[in-house]
């Protein structure tokens, strides 16, 4: 995936510095804000007037339509917050698609299902535009501190180019194979978080009610053969780990209902392939009646507490 | 749980020197070999009668009974298959308990529930012998190399005791609590384990349905919240990673049977104690399906090929 | 829900004998010749020429399109595999809803998705068309017996009016509430029965593999609390009842692909709703796990197989 | 199954006047009152003094120990809680097969694990005993009305001599098998009750969320093939039937915790046949959550709201 020295200096010609941003909710705004502060150009859209005011006193041109936002852009970031507003921010009428140069380039944070991807991405392709979806993680703080992961989906080309941009907002940038592979390859490692998330509150719950102490059982397996992300970074036990959500009531961090909401995305994806996922649709199945008990804002590893008996 | 100096010192004169061995399979044949490297007398037992000659011909003492082999013995290790046969061999009236002398330290590395532990240790105190659980993970290549890891459980001096003898057949010693923890610990580890690989192996396997390439989205997922020690050592799908089973045509390594025998235990744990473990119970049954269809004797990672569309 | 007689009076005098039927496939054709074999006039339509033909020759009159089809019909029933045929058919331009006379009545008797059928719906309502979404249930042989059962869907007048039509083809006909209702409970319904099935084969084969005889044992549940459609009508376990697909190696009945089809449906109405299907989740992937080796083809009793051990 | 006329006879001249009763809890004191009710002589003993004074007042012999009250009986009847107190009244030195006569018919009403009754069984024949294992179903309405299911495991004499004195107790007396198939066949029935109630909670559940009305779906699924036990008799929708426990607040019927109990037997017989019962333990695991947020002593059809959004 490496481009040769030629390529590499024929791709640095092309302009990335007006960049137009849409959307800028929890997500969207800190992103935008990592750019002005490289000192791109950055011309920003959204319903919500007051960010749109915020950004502009930071620097950013305030645009008031998704038209005039993109009219003298050379990249287009959008960061909604499902398939349906990217359908309509890309191929509405008034939407990117029919208002942008030929060329540009077009990433799509979103996290969104694949097909939508797929199909925005083959209808850019038409008008000579260059389409990636670029879903991150990392959360609110990551955005903030410019550490967010992308996984990118996109030709090899349309994927060097953007991560020039994204390296502004980002630390680890994947890029995942073509369009519609950024979103499904999210999917897929959001569904095997989901699964340790719910498999490590299970294992520790069954070993505090058979008399373990969860931080020596959490030591042990940190050691063995059921090391995951969520012991190692995450613990759900409260008080097993400082700094976590799970030491601080469950606050902050990743919303259940956005867990969810990926396991969802999963499960749409496993339906429609014909794939057998019984270890992610029983999760989303946890994550969603834990959410049903008005546990939907509070961080995913609260799915601890759904195990404890009352 | 450091002990003090003198404490220490009182330990150390403790005589540890002359093992009896019950139990030379898989397992406890090459555990008891390492015991013999390092010049300490040991006494072996088992019912194959090849094997204790096999031992003997290593400078092992052959006994014709349990009785025999732990007369004279200040430290008795067992390594057996299941709990009946732990209870046999502890508890019969020619078993261990009725033929040791007092203050004999009992090591069970067998992998059994919980509560037989519990009892046998209960059982043993009662007449003044010291008897720890002490499961074992590393499988037989691991016993080999003398790599294993311990999970112990019973007091701290008993534990710093096991702990010295232990350790000529493993690396990692662990005390996870009184007696019956070591079980314990280990059967919520091995809960963990399958959760990780069934969930692995149903996330790589959705990514391809999908249109992704496994070597790519482990790397993301290595990289990201999906990270497991499945990923990271053990990956499921064939060709991604060297010297797995997965590259080898699933020989090897952990038998899917065994997983499924100590999710069987997590089950029965959880059953008694009222818990609820939602993914261990559905990890079991995945496994318990792929070893119906004749697969019980591969690698426990064969349990991707259940998900591929044939 | 019953209509007083003016009402009623009056809804009679609307005709209702001008058909066209599009859709002529193992369930369309035995469907359309009953409507034949009462008399009314049948134009129909379908991409495949030889059952046109075929119909033809029984008495319908052959259409080359779907608007010559319509053109001239007081009531259009569509019997489509999937929810884009359904769109396409009924809002494409060359489709239904641009092409019949205001107040025609519409039945779609595929299994789709309730918001594909509501979306329908709506769009027909706009432009003065009546729409109903009627799937059916009782197989090939129901359609040929003209004895299916129809789930209606839609205002209580366009129920009554399909009623009519429909009893020429069906036995029971139900309404269950407003457009895309008799999707959403031919949806729940079928859930039902993929985990009455799977639960029957798995108590029936818990049974057996602890030495009880399968028959005894049907008996048994059949009068307590464990009977349900699949145990009186569908035995699941080769014979224990006669003229089941169990007792004929699986052939015929209710194919394993489509009940996963239904299940799939059923995922996708519980995530968009985000409601908590666990049981559902489970049944459609052990349907789905069993059709990918190989018997999405065969009656969906045959998951009893997948419980067995080889 | 049925005897030839002789041994018939020979069978009616076994004296079964005299009855042992053991264990007056719940469901044991109705069904000891039904016994006084035909005119038999029942000698009965509790730990509970109480319950056995006022059997006494209504006819009952008060024994002070199992002991006296099995010394002149030639039928003993048992209904204790769980297998310890089982092997504990049966097996103990002043338990009932050291201090009954020959040949007299042991009956065990409890519900526990199918392996103690058969040891229990087992080491009764040795003595000349007749064991059988007797549970019942039909709850503490069912006892008070002597209208209990009795599913019986023994032999086919022992069953019919059984069947005698449980016609005094119950209307449906079932023959399952052998020693332990009582226990068995009622385990399975109880998984299935299981399935079928969660499933029903979540298929209405999946239909409110999307707009159907609760007993038009009802009503639709009883006359299709979503047929089953708890729709017909017992729906868990409030409002949907009148006199059953989900219109009556959950209070009354079958405790949730005993639903959760009875899956628990289930995954232990699965775990030790290694069969696969994804479903039933999925069931478990639901109740089990459910009773962890103190529901354990409501109706089990109060699953109901374990997946209503609050």
């Amino acid at each position: 995936m490496s481009l040769s020295r030629n390529q590499q200096s024929n791709r640095e010609r092309k302009s990335m510095n007006k960049i137009a941003f849409i959307g800028l909710g929890n997500m969207g705004a800190p992103m935008a804000k990592n750019l002005l502060k490289v000192g791109l150009t950055v011309e920003v859209f959204d319903l919500n007037r007051d960010t749109v005011t915020e950004l502009a006193s930071l620097g950013a041109i305030a645009a008031d339509s998704i038209q005039s936002a993109v009219a003298k852009a050379n990249v287009v970031i959008t960061m909604l917050p499902a398939s349906h507003h990217v359908k309509s921010v890309y191929l509405d009428d008034n939407g990117v698609l029919n208002h942008v140069s030929k060329g540009t380039l077009l990433i799509d944070s979103s996290t969104i299902d694949p097909e939508t991807a797929r199909s925005v991405a083959a209808q850019a392709q038409v008008k000579g535009l260059n389409f990636v979806d670029a879903p991150v993680s990392g959360g609110v703080s990551g955005a903030a501190a410019g550490t967010l992961t992308f996984i990118v989906g996109g030709t090899v080309e349309n994927y060097s180019d953007a991560k020039e941009v994204l390296s502004h907002m980002g630390k680890n940038i994947f890029h995942a194979g073509e369009a519609g592979s950024g979103q499904m390859a999210k999917i897929c490692n959001n569904m095997m978080l989901g699964i340790l998330m719910s498999g490590t509150c299970e294992a520790l719950n069954l070993g505090i009610e058979n008399g373990l102490d969860p931080k020596v059982l959490s030591q042990i397996m940190l050691q063995s053969s059921g090391r995951n992300w969520a012991l190692e970074l995450y613990n759900p036990c409260p008080d097993v780990m400082e700094n976590v959500p799970s030491s601080n009531g469950y606050q902050g961090g990743f919303m259940s209902q956005l867990m969810a909401k990926d396991l969802g995305l999963a499960m749409e994806a496993s339906v429609q392939s014909q794939t057998s996922t019984p270890m992610g649709s029983l999760a989303r199945n946890l994550f969603n009646l834990h959410n049903g008990q008005g546990n939907g804002e509070r961080d995913f590893s609260s799915l601890f507490e759904f195990y404890r008996k009352k």
